[in-house]
């Protein structure tokens, strides 16, 4: 393998730079030149290719976003456009990929490398912590620690005013966001995906509180299908308990944002030197994940249907600790 | 003065605790005993008083919100409601109030003393900076470098996607959050609420920098009356430039929270050293402030009449800047 | 049983007030009754001992240090003083303790389980994550990002001036601060106690750089067994190589507080729960640790006499991304 | 005027790239054009010119550091240095010249117009604050914020462990950072260039606390002519009261790097936007400053010569507040 190109695809994420960096230092230390591809799957078709070394990724690892921008592409979903983007790999002498997102990302790659052949290593790089063959994603123990803050924020306002706040956090359809800022937080309730509390029962609890002299909760709402999932709550439970003094919170875009943690940075390097190393050893269609502290490759047909559950005892953390 | 009473009443501000604590050590100092009134005057109504000392107040400088808590009291805009609070005054032994919070806060003190006869010597607590007689209030900078925290966070997200940000930030009706945060945070508009730039302004500015090829944009918005004013624009733009991706985010009550600044503990505590000597000098009816680094007194009349203008300069550096 | 304490011992950590609010709620989730003890072994001599409950730990999660204080006792360390503690713990009919510390805590638990019969469950609660039995120890997660941070910090100014930092970290005999900071933050160079790089190879690896134009560096230092062991190399390395313009920072102290992570809030919380859970099920002389994502109980005589070797893959990650 | 260049000297402070930023774009808005000098006097000589445009400074703002670096030049202290400076300042068409830096950097400055009458106006960049002519220097408030930030980390584990912690900041001969930090962090003890307190002073303080009981202490010790001066106190404090456990932290080069508050990228701004400003209106050897919210110009001969004395009233703030 003589030459590579790395590019980030999907929703951006803290970390994915110390991934970039690990790839580019990665292969320079194995003798392997590396392109950068602006803006993932659209940049490949259009052929924004940058050629990378060591110095392009100095002081890049403590920020956060993407240096090689990331974008969707219609395009990308046709064959006509893979064609394009194809030829651009071939133009360029590209011998393999690293895909740094989620599962479009990797959908794409599997679909690509069937019709055309190029190999791809993925790393997991996500702020959800969806994935299933990684115990975490990059970029998500960075968006917990930025909404935990924003909880604690919040807190020093809702002690003072007696308040009640809905606290939205991400997560799209997993409660991975959620429950560990309930947990962190000191959230009375939290309300994911997953278990599907009901309003009846956030407001029993509320009730239930209310009548102990509690006089100040937060709950943390898992944001679920789309934004704004706090607001139909708050209404309800303000509804059915008029004197709570409610307010909602959607903590949103910060949460993709900021220097990633050390664990991000950390995680970031791991994958990023794994994913080439793989590569190298002739891997394709696999996602480099960690599992358990190991290193583990993990076939993007798995990745993508298969579902990494939440682990149940946390569930029954935010019930002991919330007594 | 044998003894004096400190609460703080509106909405909490990241200081209120360092002025707290001013206030108990002066008196201390001074030799002079001091209460702390709970949830301002709706706890005066009801006898909500704890006797504090110097330990009282220990660890407590960096505390956001306010340890004597806050709420707003119907009761105490009637004529019976302040005779109940002024009894109360009065079975405490209590012959001087300090009073932490906004211009709400001074107006019911105004007419408690014109009533009552006790005086009061108010400190300007809100995050809103929007009070005549003190360059600065407690709380101010804590929530600017809080908002732009969230600002430098979504620009990270913004740059790596293309896309065009509206972030709406508190401030009531001025632009004091949202100046800095523009100017600080590299936005290329502001809106706020002293200049009432058109939404066609906003379309026509964003339209030029897309025709020179920017594709990120930032676009602070002041909250004005009421949350939810970015919504409105985001849409209008939208409808106006379809071709832009468009994102809202309000920063909401995460701005009112978090441990104070450095200059936002000294603030506090400079006034409510100077609250307490000015009680102890037979002042009534002023806010302490501070104005060109030195100490003002200011008639509560003058603070809650008179507009504090913004510094019309901050609007032309906005627009230098984006240039 | 019925009433248990728990107490923290050794250096503070943050997490640590995690860790006792999980304690505190579990119990009292399952009708059980808790004190908490001040100041460790020399506490339970003295008989500090204040009765907890659920609001007692109300806002403390976010908290750095500890609410219950930690002090060293050379009394414990006697049969003398072991049986005055015991004598208190009979006194107020204690039946269990949860230990929160390192290995001096657990070494004195054992002795005194081994003399007076009073099972003891651990709590890993040390920045330095030198613990057999627990992938990660309460406190080390928080510590190394607070590291990472002021890595960062002197990275703006390393890269400003062309100079060249000897930054020192915490960690005792171990490197598990020193790697993550020196991978996440980007340094040339790390010594650690479990590699002993000689002040040969520091200083060639230097004039390498240089000799490449490189002309800022960061060189990561585990401080070892005594605080300012980067003095000593960065000494070395300035007669060696006149033309760098060396600077040390020792990082020090900062690394024991400050707010947790959310990583550290929620093992303290799992830890918590799990040493509650682990006396009610008749457990004694072991730690309660999380490894591989699952809850173990590791006997003290492990936790003590076996060594938890760093990864070894680490290493080599410093070395490739440095390239 | 139709050309200038701006280049930072001296120590590095946050902000410094806010008013590059404000440099390089208003000279764009007035239509000049604008270089930069990489590595302050000592680039001029070498001829280190680098052409900025408007997007040269896109997203640096929140950058600690400067970007277009610093470094102290021998050189420039000779009549021959300034001399090749010169030329190479005729070579490149250079008209005037923005320096951000101290009174090292406006000495040459003042020197270099004397002989060869190229026009400079001062920015004041320093995290000391001890220049004449400006309320605030650039990075002066991020400093502080920083320094503080250690400090109440310092205090969760003094309080944790009941010990008397010695923190040395920096600032040079004077205590503008010291005291915030004693007052915004609640130190007992502040030891300041301006007030020489004495050791024996220190040692009484300290010893009517422990009387009173009071187990933990922070004494913010400047660390005046060099690095190192808590060592001394802490050794002296020891000697005389062995009871108390005593630690040191230095917290050094920290307080010079990290992303520039609000405060100093608002100032920084404002300064950048008036120094090209200045130029233009046919300044020279002035200092562009905010002195009660107001822009001034300052002779060098003056910021140089004349002394800003510390406002008194935050000695006695210390004093009061640590009853």
């Amino acid at each position: 393998m003589k030459r590579i190109a790395v590019f980030t695809s999907g929703g951006d994420a803290p970390g994915m730079n110390a991934a970039i960096r690990a790839v580019v230092r990665t292969a320079t230390y194995h003798g392997i030149e590396v392109y950068g591809i602006m803006r993932g799957y659209s940049g490949m078709i259009k052929g924004e290719f940058v050629k990378l070394d060591s110095a392009s990724v100095s002081n890049t690892v403590q920020k956060g976003g993407t240096i090689l921008k990331s974008a969707r592409s219609q395009k990308f979903m046709t064959k006509e456009g893979r064609k394009e983007a194809f030829d651009q790999l071939v133009n360029h002498g590209i011998e393999g990929l690293v895909a740094i997102g989620g599962n479009g990302t990797f959908t794409g790659a599997m679909i690509f490398e069937e019709e055309f052949g190029i190999p791809t290593v993925g790393a997991p790089g996500t702020i959800d912590n969806d994935l299933f063959g990684t115990d975490y994603t990059i970029g998500y123990d960075t968006a917990v620690n930025t909404a935990l803050e924003a909880v604690d924020k919040i807190r020093d306002t809702a002690d003072s005013h007696d308040r009640c706040f809905f606290i939205e956090v991400m997560g799209r359809d997993s409660g991975y966001i959620a429950i560990p800022c309930a947990i962190g937080g000191g959230a009375e309730i939290v309300m994911v995906p997953e278990t599907q509390m009901s309003e009846e029962a956030v407001i029993e609890t509320l009730q239930n509180g209310w009548k102990r002299s509690k006089t100040s909760f937060i709950v943390i709402v898992a944001e679920g299908e789309k934004e704004g999932n706090a607001h139909h709550v708050a209404a309800s439970v303000k509804a059915a308990i008029p004197q709570l003094d409610t307010r909602v919170t959607i903590i949103g875009h910060i949460q993709r944002g900021g220097s990633p943690t050390a664990a991000d940075r950390l995680l970031g390097s791991q994958i990023g030197i794994a994913a080439v190393e793989g590569l190298m050893n002739g891997m394709r269609n696999v996602m480099a994940g960690i599992v358990d502290r190991k290193l583990v490759y993990t076939p993007f047909s798995d990745t993508i249907y298969k579902k990494k559950p939440i682990n149940q005892s946390f569930m029954r953390m935010v019930e002991i600790l919330s007594v």
